[in-house]
């Protein structure tokens, strides 16, 4: 019996993907995994807010979440993706719980203060209903794990007083993963894996750990975008999770087997 | 222990009544009755249609719901007023779990087949992605109750195949409260109860039974849109809910005591 925490992207929701992904957490589940997804919906929020005529205020060079933005993200994350995703799951006869952080509380948040960020000048940056993670309601998740649910997290958070926070997906996903200690963290992403080559899909690092990362940051072929995605999934491991997958691409039967034989698909970061 | 269904429209969720309603449902919870919320969302999704632009198609005089209002639906029911439902009860203190119909096939439905309406002409009318109820998560319920959550239902079916349908907010309250045959259905109106003047809110009437029902239609103190609201009413009564209280204009304390004291609030419909 395996705790999996799956993160997929809005573009993944919307995607072929999804049924593959949909079918194989049913696999895993009728085997006795405890299985949470966690989702983003971010282009889906890019296309409402662009409808909405609402413009993204940056500060600081980064996207501000006003209260016009939060209400994009309660409808769309919440509602439409939320609602997708549990859709697709029923389709391929499982049944998910879609939760965002009001309910029950499943992600407790409080907003974030103002802090200096690098690149920003000297004065600490307020991204405004942004939150921290504090806690997750795991007793909700387990009674739900319990009888054969797939709690389904929509990445909004909410603190004790009902206000919702914005939050990013990967850190709700990364973050859940280390509280429950899971098996794997599945980051299903644009690429296949680590790839020795980036033109090679044939050349995928089934296996890496902190040490051949090093190897492979100072030999070059670790590089760009994919240095600070593994550091912070290095992180994760070392917060608790047992092993990061990364994975994308995903046709029928390779989440379950990402996850029921490790490197057999994707990469494995291991402790 | 009393088992109660609170219907509330999209209107009261924006309202100050909003606060009072959660509060009392604090109240009622503490005192270990078993309260779900169900609401709608008709006028916030009214007006992000009117944002996008979408225009409301019309079939033989009724709303037709097609793909583009069902997405409205998804992201206004089960995402913004979902969440707000929900941060409302935080605040006060209780915790409600949200769910739309593909959350645990909570509101399990099926499309509507095409069918004669009055009014309509001698064709049968379809209605697009309108859903009739074919039956609640009733265990996935109990379990909330249990664990002492509320589970806060939004107005979107779900069919076998996942595909999301619309159902009218009052209807899924109804066929809930006789479902669990509820000891209360509270519908949460813009009138405070049925007046025998309507121009005198002191003329309310505490208690109705269906004979005497008949009697104020007859007499014509009965009259108008109450006439159709009432034999709704009644007819929830008829398929297993114990009583159906009719409440508007809420205040602090009203909510429980309308459940709690059967007719010292609103109007309370017996059998």
């Amino acid at each position: 019996m395996k705790t999996v925490v799956v993160k997929i992207g809005g573009e993944v929701v919307d995607s072929p993907e999804m049924d593959a992904i949909a079918a194989d957490v049913r696999v895993l589940v009728e085997g006795g995994n405890r299985v949470t997804i966690v989702h983003g919906g971010g282009p889906q929020a890019t296309a409402l807010q662009r409808s909405l005529g609402i413009e993204t205020r940056m500060v600081a060079g980064r996207r501000y979440t006003d209260e016009a933005t939060l209400e994009v993200m309660k409808n769309v994350v919440a509602g439409r993706v939320n609602v997708d995703v549990c859709a697709h799951l029923i389709k391929n006869g499982v049944l998910g719980v879609g939760l965002h952080g009001a309910s029950g509380l499943a992600v407790a948040a409080r907003r974030r203060p103002p802090r200096v960020m690098a690149g920003a000048g000297p004065d600490p940056v307020d991204l405004g209903l942004v939150g921290d993670v504090v806690g997750f309601n795991l007793p909700l998740l387990g009674d739900l794990w319990a009888r054969g649910y797939v709690p389904v997290l929509a990445c909004l958070g909410c603190d004790d007083k009902g206000q919702l926070l914005n939050i990013n997906g990967d850190t709700v996903a990364s973050q859940l993963a280390a509280a429950l200690r899971a098996d794997a963290l599945v980051l299903v992403t644009s690429a296949p894996g680590v790839l020795r080559d980036i033109r090679d899909p044939g050349s995928r690092v089934p296996r890496i750990d902190h040490a051949a990362f090093e190897r492979g940051v100072a030999d070059g072929s670790i590089f760009g975008g994919m240095i600070p995605k593994l550091e912070e999934s290095f992180a994760v491991i070392h917060e608790g999770a047992r092993s990061v997958v990364i994975v994308g691409g995903l046709g029928p039967g390779d989440l379950a087997r990402a996850v029921l034989e490790p490197g057999s698909v994707g990469t494995v970061l291991l402790a």
